[in-house]
């Protein structure tokens, strides 16, 4: 099976300030995840040159296949992901005359007539060599860098939820998707009550120890206390592989040497 | 005013594969950001002592006044925190006598008598030098380690966030406010038909350069188009700082000149 990996760096203040939840970072594991691919970390850093053009270089060094991007292509003073990303890999921006088509495809969609002055055309000052990919939903084009000095392929998504979904489904899944080829997941969870996670560790490790460690996962996750104060927890358990019958037999097995495990410890699954 | 900087580090696979939404890392730095502190980076990763060991390293040489971690301090098998920052910082980990006391006290606070086997004491082995802090919610002592090469402390929060809340609220939010000391944040946000980001642009520009950068904060979050193919926009104002007259003055008169900025531009605030 091959492994295609994946960062994710989202860019905007409000990721920073306790004013937005990350919720583009959350849509985007779970659709890289759910298709076989593996998100290896996710940074968020603010609106600020600086900052993106270091992210970036610290995380093409570590060479994922992708370094995805969500956020800063607008047309405001604040947008300032492509400068971060010229910044770091040491790129011009450039007025790219197909990002300009795009934009006025965009404009054209919604029936508006705009001028495309300075602060329209920001949207198309791309790093150059780069391939700039038609917004379906907004009006900034995405953007994809090729010309990194290592292998990861860099793509910048917008920030809007619904502008970076279309993109991503458009234009980055279908690619995860052929690299990894045939995928499964199955994912289970069941709360427990009176076995508290240290009871249950000794098991878990020789669960996971057994288990293709990439393709298997159990999480223990703690809840509160119940009112007669015995501890609960939600156990979670995936399996994945090519194999659809294998994930099945292999997540059946897990749950059921963990199901008699709690048992003998006297716990009951709620 | 003094600054104070934080980097949030979150250790969870479940953070990496879309199973779980980052509500701590929203939570903490929401809370830093009303107290008057700035988070400066969040960074996930998985549960893997080598990736926590980069990512604490990595964040330390930004020297941050606090780096938060949360999550990966439990008896599980994939709790990998104190190990991670133990390789990070070339620390030793060793059974601390004060966190042993710890776990004592928090499993009689349920009348549980559990035995104190070597799972469970592996939550009491933390990074030497550092210092434990009594779990008020769960089990597992938080750390707080100092012996960092730069001037930068570190505190293990708990990934439980009831637990994360209680000794972040107990044990770091007085040292943001004791930091700071007084301040004031004042946010206001308003939606607007009519306007685009980019016909908002010049103007927002012109506000930021005449207001203090790290103390004002003016974002276009651009909506979906109306029915009838009208941009939309909400307009999100936060001013702050330690005089609240002042905050008040400067929140408003940013809100006058952008609402007459969109009357001039025929734009309607809904």
């Amino acid at each position: 099976m091959t492994m295609f990996t994946a960062e994710i760096l989202c860019v905007g203040n409000e990721l920073l300030s306790g004013i937005t939840v990350n919720t583009n970072a959350y849509w985007l594991s779970n659709k890289i995840t759910e298709s076989g691919g593996f998100v290896k970390r996710i940074t968020v850093v603010g609106d600020n040159v600086d900052e993106i053009a270091s992210a970036v270089k610290e995380s093409i060094a570590r060479r994922p296949d992708w370094l995805i991007l969500s956020g800063g292509l607008g047309p405001t003073y604040d947008d300032k992901t492509l400068q971060g990303i010229a910044v770091g890999l040491n790129l011009d921006l450039a007025l790219d005359k197909m990002a300009v088509e795009m934009l006025r495809r965009s404009y054209a969609r919604r029936s508006i007539t705009y001028e495309l002055n300075e602060v329209r055309l920001k949207m198309a000052k791309i790093p150059r060599g780069s391939i700039p990919i038609q917004n379906p939903v907004g009006t900034a084009p995405s953007v994809i860098v090729e010309a990194t000095p290592e292998k990861t392929r860099i793509i910048c998504l917008p920030g809007v939820p619904k502008e970076m979904e279309a993109i991503f489904l458009e234009s980055i899944l279908p690619e995860i998707k052929n690299t990894v080829g045939d995928f499964y997941l199955k994912e289970g969870s069941f709360e427990v009550i009176g076995i508290s996670e240290a009871m249950l560790a000794p098991m878990l490790s020789q669960l996971v120890e057994s288990n293709p460690t990439d393709y298997s996962y159990i999480k223990t996750h703690p809840q509160e206390y119940s009112r007669d104060n015995k501890p609960r927890l939600r156990i979670q358990i995936v399996a994945k592989g090519k194999d659809k019958n294998e994930v099945e037999i292999r997540h059946n097995n897990i749950s059921k040497m963990l199901i008699e495990e709690i048992g003998r410890l006297g716990g009951k699954i709620n």
